[in-house]
Parts: structure tokens; C-alpha cells; sequence
């Protein structure tokens, strides 16, 4: 008889720029083992101090169309005439070993995974205010104004659609954020759903008693 | 224009005896002040040191008649010839202010429960083993095996009903149990229905910037 393994949780977590969700994402990892994140691809051009597999799978245009027509992608998008995209095959093999995935995506992304995987769970992270979001956006006032202002009008239009997500954590206080996020992995680990798959045996010889 | 209040959460906790229900329930009320428990009504007579209105309401089998006549309550039992039962009114008082509140009762009470409020959160708490289980119930063996044997088969009838609830927590370490209830708490907490109630001005504001 084959062991039933309990399915892994996706998590898609999305927020603004300016939120600070790439650092708490991080931090996440680093403090839950059990946590992997999604290695994109891109057909942007490698950085310096990047590494192909690490960073991102580096590809090139020919073969991230290819891979649209193929459905190799969970979530795709053209970003000013880059490619990213998600590995399909890598996330449903990596949730059917158990394993809980991140996926640091833009809610557009966010809302094609869901329709793929709807029983993902999403997290919208937000600043605690406009003025924080303002003040981390503008930088050290040296970019253009219509930078600036194209920015400030991308991460309104992502905060429009945070209530399609599950949870939403306001980033005030990074520690708080952090203790937060860990606390709905762990609370979504003790959902009933999955518990009974794990402790499908406990549930049974204590049900059988008496 | 009334301000809008966020509705409290609801907690329904259950397990067999033994479980450390109510030594876990204690722990957590001491540990987050942002949770109430509800104090039944009982028409069994008051033992030495408990006080009325703190550990019961003691009223006796007329008046406790007389409140299920009007449907007062939200649950209630017949244990052994005795009343126990949970005021509807002050449960829907207490949510209606934004609190949260638990209840401790066992599967019948919580499924009377779930009838009448559905957006209640459900957690049963069991032992890591039969073993365990097993051990705590017969105590220091001074009880007749009729009465153990009993308090197996309610144990187990109790568990059979397990995964009608939300959340599954293990208790095989005391503190590690905490945790998991106060995470599963914390979480729900940061839900997007809760959340977006509370932080209504923030999103809108967010989202009209730019």
C-alpha cells in the first residue's frame, strides 16, 4: 500500500514595493526550515554577483515562449519586455513531497496560481501607512519625478487588490510582521485538512479505544 | 455615522478528558489578554471554594428550564441529571464588541454551536497516544474498572468527532501546544476578513494613491 503524503502548502505572498516583503520573505526561510521559495525564470539578463539556478533560472526568449505554449508556467508576465514566469512542473512536484512553497509574486500572478492552485493560500503585506510608502518609494529624491510618480501609481494598483487575498499583515514593525507570518504557516500546518492526513493513525487507534 | 466594529471570533475547544483541554484553555487566557472565556450555567450544586458567576452561574433546574424555553442558550447538555449550558445572549454580546471569546465543551455542544454561529473556529485538542490517553484516565487506579472503562468509551467517542473541528492540536508537550493554539489565535487574527474591517481606512487610503 502506498503511504499517502500529505500535500504541501503553497503560499502566494504579494504587496506593494516599499512593503518589505522581499526581506520578511528572507527571513521567513531562514527562521522555518521547512519553508522553500520558487525559483523564477527570466529572460532578463544575468546581474553581476547572480547565479543561473539560484537567483533566477536564466532563459532565453525562445525557450520561455516555448515553455508558454508547453503550460510549463503556474504564473507568467511581461515586465517592461522581460519575461518571469513559474515553474508549473517544480511546484506541483515539490507540494506533492510535502514540502510548503513561497511564491513572491504580483497579485496579476497571484490570481492566474489561484485559478491553477485554489487552494493556495495568499498573504498581502502592506506599510502602515501612505507616508511610509510615499517616503520609501521616493528614495533619495534622485530619480525623476514621473519615476516617482509611476512607481507610486503601480503600488496603488497593487494594494487595490489586496482584499483578494486570505491574510493581510501590516509590515509596522519588521519583528511583528515576521512573528505574524510565521504564525499563519503554523496555524495553516494545524489546519484539520491537512492534521488528518498526518495523524491519520493517532485520529483512529484513539477513536477505537474503550 | 456608527463606526463599524469588527465582529469577535469565536473558539470552540474540545477533546477527551486527559487531554490538558483545560490546563491549555487557562494558559491561554493568561497569555493574551484579547481573549474571554464564557462562564456557564449550571444547575449542579456549587462545590466548596467556587464562587457564583466566576466558575458557574449556578441557577437551579426551573430557571435553567425556563432559559431553554426562551432559547437562551447557545448549547446546552444534560450530564449525569445536571444542566450545563453556554448564554447565547452573552456570547453574541461579547463578539458584537469585537472580542473574542472560547468556548470549552464537548462535540455535541460544539456541533449545536457551529449550527447556530457557522463562523465559529474549531480546535480539538487530543494526546499524543492511546497510551497516554489511557494512563491519564485511569489515574491512580482507585477508580472501579466500570468507571475507567466509561471514561475510555466517552474518550473515544469524543475523538471519533475530531475532525468536524477547524484545527487539530497535538498535546504531547505542554508548551508546544501553546504555542500552536496562540499561532492558530494570532492567525486568524490577521485573516483578510477580519483584517480588512480593521484596517479599512488604510487599504483605501493605500489604494487612492498615486
Amino acid at each position: 500500500m502506498s503511504q499517502v503524503v500529505e500535500q504541501g502548502t503553497l503560499y502566494v505572498i504579494s504587496a506593494p514595493s516599499g512593503a518589505g516583503k522581499t526581506s520578511l520573505v528572507a527571513e521567513m526561510l531562514r527562521s522555518d526550515e521547512k519553508l522553500g521559495v520558487s525559483v523564477s525564470h527570466t529572460t532578463r539578463p544575468m546581474r553581476e554577483g547572480e547565479q543561473d539556478g539560484v537567483n533566477y533560472h536564466f532563459v532565453s526568449r525562445d525557450t520561455f515562449e516555448a515553455m508558454i505554449g508547453r503550460g510549463d508556467f503556474l504564473e507568467h508576465a511581461d515586465v517592461f519586455g522581460n519575461y518571469y514566469g513559474t515553474s508549473q512542473v517544480w511546484v506541483r512536484e515539490t507540494l506533492a513531497k510535502g514540502r510548503e512553497v513561497i511564491l513572491e509574486i504580483d497579485w496579476q500572478g497571484a490570481e492566474q496560481v489561484r485559478r491553477l492552485i485554489p487552494e493556495c493560500v495568499g498573504i498581502f503585506i502592506v506599510p502602515p501607512s501612505p507616508e511610509v510608502l510615499r517616503a520609501r518609494l521616493t528614495g533619495r529624491g534622485t530619480d525623476a519625478p514621473e519615476v516617482v510618480e509611476r512607481r507610486l501609481q503601480e503600488a496603488a494598483d497593487e494594494c487595490s487588490h489586496a482584499v483578494e487575498f486570505d491574510y493581510l499583515v501590516v509590515n509596522d514593525d519588521f519583528g511583528v510582521a515576521l512573528d505574524d507570518l510565521l504564525a499563519i504557516v503554523r496555524g495553516q500546518r494545524l489546519r484539520m485538512t491537512a492534521q488528518q492526513v498526518r495523524h491519520k493513525g493517532l485520529l483512529a487507534r484513539l477513536s477505537a479505544q474503550g
